[in-house]
């Protein structure tokens, strides 16, 4: 059955180009519309270029100090090379999903002008483009170095062989992790900071409306949907799928070779998500709405997709593990349905806490009639608790995964269920990252609508698609979440292993004070991740406040449309300062393993991962609720209730969407990051922090 | 020299007496003070006896569940009376501690305006008074509790009454617990719930200054002050003193068993908490300052007291354990010198993080100048950043703690050894708490010198002893945060030791799928609590608010300072709602350990216990610390920078400050007792969930 992952990978490929195609021969409209998205497409492309020339830096000096670890016996020759390749796919999906969401928010203005249904179309290809791109070449990358290795190491005993099939393929995340970390927090610093600062100087301080084409961020703040939402979130899930295939496959294989098939145990991962691409194909073929939709009808064609897809991986995988596994560990099954369902509910405990339909953003509407204060209380208060639902769904998960996969009458079965856990909530990320990947370009369409001031219809019909947008992100962060916890765990456990079979012996008992002191700082990392990146936001942006001061005091005429506003050399500053304050933060997460590490012990290092998990997971929940709460209580307020826009009322709401921009778009989804990247650093310095270390 | 314990807390306890005794021959001062000091003092006796009659029936329907639980044969006849004993004393502390407090504030302002030092002596005393009534009637309860445990286990075997003892002690914490905590929710909704209410009504809608007498809620805030900062206050140190050292005592007895000298190794906590309440006695007298007395010197007042403490202990251990344990044992000093270190190295770090004369508090202030949103962002932002040197100087302690007193050859030990940390951190509690507990006094003395019109220079002395408080109570807060958290790891510990004891075996792997799962619930709790008590406090204040409002609007002449407002309504209204709003969360945090461990198994549970104690400590931290900065850069402000009072700015940092009340004084504070409380309820109901639980 593996050869349904390369298969899977090419047909997601496939059906990604032929929907690229499908989205190019749509026409991009007026001069002026095209002009517009030209600007936008020319300030990501000249983001993107600088930040993989940095990144390229970072990769060039890795790549030296992971080949240096190798000729010190640290690494197998694999490893720098691998990790060269999955930066670059990361990378790659990132660039073919930014190059196509730029090209279809004119062509969905364009669409708009005609039928809700075509810009609909339109803007979710381009969205499918994104999730197929990420679930195609991820597994293609993994494929090709699985049938390589399996080549490689052909002439050993079966078992040895695959131990050294999965220990060097759990080194591949790594790439694509610092790809993926470089993307969400340079991206998110980068939108952030675009939009804070249009909006300080173009709403408050001028008086224009949103996305105005007098405002010199404005073009900025479309790019940084690209750059941060587009391109950072792929990177990000591209970065939970594979690592949780190859913990799984690590899993599997010391899972399996007590039972004598650890190939059929590593490969399901493989081929669990060679059925979910094919599944989310099926489902984005069935996404489409009616001309006269209304906003449910429209969340209910992208929900049918999605169902559509997990019901089809639900009922193909109970007959693939059965096929390939047995009836002795059908087992393996109910945790892949456990990480489906919990992916599922954790979407929907998102949109409780954060659509406007529901009581708690309400309250936080509410709570403006007395200040900001209280709509910052009442916000910090729903994200707080928002994390109750998620959390302890993830408990259960971890829980049945582990027993009805067998893990009571064997451990190593039940930490695979974990694993496999992770594989199956990420089966659906072809289709869910769609849905997600899409409100963007949706986004994007309606500044593009205002910009070239189009009829008033259209702006009503890419708003439509907008506010579902919001919706389907904010589904889209609970499930980024769930996968990176499930992900990170699976990593950790997968460390584990991995130390076991570098010789070492391991005390996590929770007592073992080196591991306490490792829970103690893990705990703490994320807040102090979070707390760099919130201040780079503010740095970023008042540079920005800077530049369009400027702009509108020394360029004559501009307030009065008759001058054009400067907007590369707004993306150029922001630009600059996002990759500039993008160091500080990557550094702490690839150091703080190593460096607790070497400094605390191995036992101290998986306490740290541990502690970052559970605090990062609690606290990456409450600021995407947080924000997201902010954010529609804001839209709430602006769509007539509680005083309506311009009301005392909206100017404290708007305080609250303020505070929650840099923690839902950029300190919030970069936690996800975070807790994967350092347990792959974790892993790929296992062999030279236990050499190293100065406790023994 | 165990007799070291009794005598000690007799010594504090009459030594309070003498200072309550100092206090009451100063002079009242003017009639209107006299009568202002009434007011406050009728509101706190009014909000005390309707929150202990509520506390009575919770202890009463909690003694009822534990007799049962004995007549079950679940736990010993002594539990349930240690529960009332410990509840008893940690209330009359607070009873006390608020009684003189409210009686030295308008001493204080007498005291002022003659001079400078003799309002810091009355101030002082007061806050004396309560951290010596907190050490001198914990360590009676404790030794009257071990004497009679030690004369009614006579007939035993020597290992068999001590390991009698010590388990039963282990069960004593629950009663201060829960007093604690009713004290600290209760007082910190109450508090916050009147300062909001009177500043959003008084200051923002009618214009008049804080402390002003025709404010309706003026005395409530004042009430606040002493319901919430003292006897909270005082509560939650009560329990982390106690439980430090029957915890300790518990690790002794498992640990020095297999030496013989476990008697000496649990007398140890008690000799060391009445060697430390010596030294603070003396540190106590060394706290005086000259009458030209600036801001500097009268903190090196203070902190020439606690130093004087701190170094007195740390010699006086040395030899008190080279005494009794002997040099093999020496190591065990080292251990309380780790405590005492990081106690000290806890309360540093947060003045730097929240005093107006570094970098951090003066930045949140200088972002006021881009609105109330950027001060938000900014005040998270240090907060956060602010969790890092107490967390790592935590898990040094607990490192050092561990291996200098034998953890490497001896797990037990070590395990003793954080205890002793613990209960090191703590020793010099009798004077850290006084140079805390008297900043509400200090507050109150300010109120009490705007209502009753005195001239300004004793308003400015005063002002220098309350902004003194502020940066002793911000000291305060961190070192109750680290006891706290060194607390809670040693009763983990206890609790732990416990369950073996009670024959019960125990897999706290890390990857335990249970006691993981225990971890993400437990990480989560901290969070959800803080929800609960912030969206509390913002109920209460709503309440505030209307009947202010009525106020003005109803009483006639008010406004013209004709008509007197009617306090003792505002008083009822904030009393009757936070102990209303305190049930909820209060239940949260009992009814969590038992239900976790009953559903999930024992090792879910201290999965539980350590996840919160990992998350709880640093959003305690942050919260804290977030509150602190935003308060004093506020008051920065209005001292005359940034724009001085009055400007946006300072209307930006006054939200910054609302939202950091509940922070930094109602839901950061609970989190230590959060900690606790949950680890004290999973020791006394070991054996009833291991006997249920569905996960055996």
């Amino acid at each position: 059955m593996l050869f349904l992952a390369p298969v899977g990978s090419l047909i997601a490929i496939f059906f990604a180009i032929f929907l690229i195609w499908r989205i190019l021969r749509h026409d991009e409209g007026t001069s002026q519309m095209k002009e517009i998205a030209e600007c936008v497409r020319e300030g990501a492309y000249a983001y993107i270029k600088r930040q993989y020339s940095i990144v390229g830096i970072f990769f060039a000096v890795m790549f030296t100090v992971l080949f240096f670890l190798y000729l010190r016996g640290y690494l197998i020759i694999f490893v720098p090379f691998a990790f060269l390749t999955g930066g670059f796919f990361s990378g790659l999906c990132g660039f073919i999903g930014m190059s196509v969401a730029t090209r279809s928010s004119a062509r969905t203005t364009n669409a708009a002008r005609t039928s809700l249904n075509g810009a609909l179309q339109v803007a979710f290809s381009s969205g499918a483009v994104m999730g197929l791109m990420v679930v195609g070449l991820g597994l293609l990358d993994l494929s090709i170095w699985y049938y390589f290795l399996d080549w490689y190491y052909r002439g050993l005993d079966e078992a040895i062989r695959i131990q050294n099939i999965t220990s060097t393929m759990l080194n591949f995340g790594m790439g694509a992790s610092c790809m993926a970390l470089f993307a969400r927090v340079g991206g998110g610093i980068f939108t952030k900071a675009a939009d804070v600062g249009a909006d300080l100087v173009g709403k408050i301080e001028a008086g224009i409306p949103e996305d105005d084409p007098r405002n010199p961020a404005v073009i900025a703040d479309n790019v940084g949907d690209n750059v941060g939402d587009v391109a950072g979130m792929g990177a990000d899930l591209y970065e939970s799928y594979v690592g949780a295939i190859v913990a799984t496959m690590a899993l599997g294989s010391a899972a399996f070779i007590r039972y004598g098939i650890s190939l059929k145990g590593i490969t399901i991962p493989l081929v669990m998500a060679g059925v979910g691409v094919v599944a989310s194909v099926i489902g984005i073929l069935f996404v489409r709405s009616g001309e006269k939709a209304d906003q449910n009808e429209l969340l209910m064609a992208l929900r049918k997709g999605v169902f559509t897809s997990a019901a089809l991986i639900a009922v193909a995988s109970y007959f693939v593990i059965k096929l390939v596994l047995g009836m002795e560990f059908i087992g393996v099954y109910w945790a892949v349905l456990s990480g489906l369902i919990a992916g599922i509910i954790l979407g929907l405990s998102t949109e409780y806490f954060t659509s406007d339909k529901y009581p708690p953003t309400r309250n936080v509407a509410k709570s403006a009639s007395t200040g900001p204060a209280t709509v910052i209380i009442s916000g910090l208060s729903v994200g707080m608790l928002s994390t109750v639902i998620p959390v302890v769904v993830v408990a259960i998960a971890i829980l049945s995964s582990f027993y009805l996969s067998g893990g009571a009458r064997d451990f190593n079965l039940g930490l695979y269920g974990v694993g496999i856990a992770a594989v199956g909530m990420l089966s659906t990320l072809g289709i869910t990252l769609a849905t997600d990947a899409y409100g963007p370009v949706a986004d994007n369409a309606g500044g593009n609508a205002e910009m070239s001031h189009q009829p008033p219809e259209v702006r009503r019909r890419t708003d439509a698609l907008d506010t579902l947008g919001n919706t389907t992100a904010a589904t889209g962060k609970g499930f980024a979440i769930g996968s990176a916890a499930l992900s990170a765990l699976a990593l950790i456990a997968a460390y584990r292993e991995h130390i076991h079979l570098l010789g070492k012996s391991l005390n996590t008992d929770l007592m073992n004070p080196r591991l306490l002191a490792g829970l103690f700082i893990g705990g703490m990392l994320p807040f102090a991740f979070c707390s760099l990146t919130m201040s780079a936001v503010g740095r970023a942006a008042s540079g920005v406040v800077m530049e369009v001061r400027r702009q509108f005091r020394e360029i004559k005429g501009l307030m009065q449309g008759e001058a054009k506003p400067d907007y590369a050399r707004c993306v150029m500053i922001v630009t600059k300062s996002a990759q500039k304050e993008m160091i500080v933060p990557s550094l702490l997460a690839i150091l703080a393993p190593i460096v607790v590490g070497l400094l605390m012990g191995i036992e101290a290092g998986v306490g740290l991962l541990t502690g970052a998990l559970v605090s990062g997971f609690v606290l990456a929940i409450m600021m995407a609720n947080s924000g997201g709460a902010w954010d529609n209580a804001k839209k709430y307020i602006e769509s007539g209730h509680e005083g309506g826009k311009g009301s005392q009322n909206h100017k404290a709401a708007v305080v609250g969407d303020t505070v929650g921009d840099p923690f839902k778009d950029t300190a919030g989804p970069s936690l996800n990051i975070l807790i994967k990247l350092m347990s792959m650093v974790s892993i790929v310095f296992a062999s030279f922090i236990i050499a190293n270390t100065l406790v023994k």
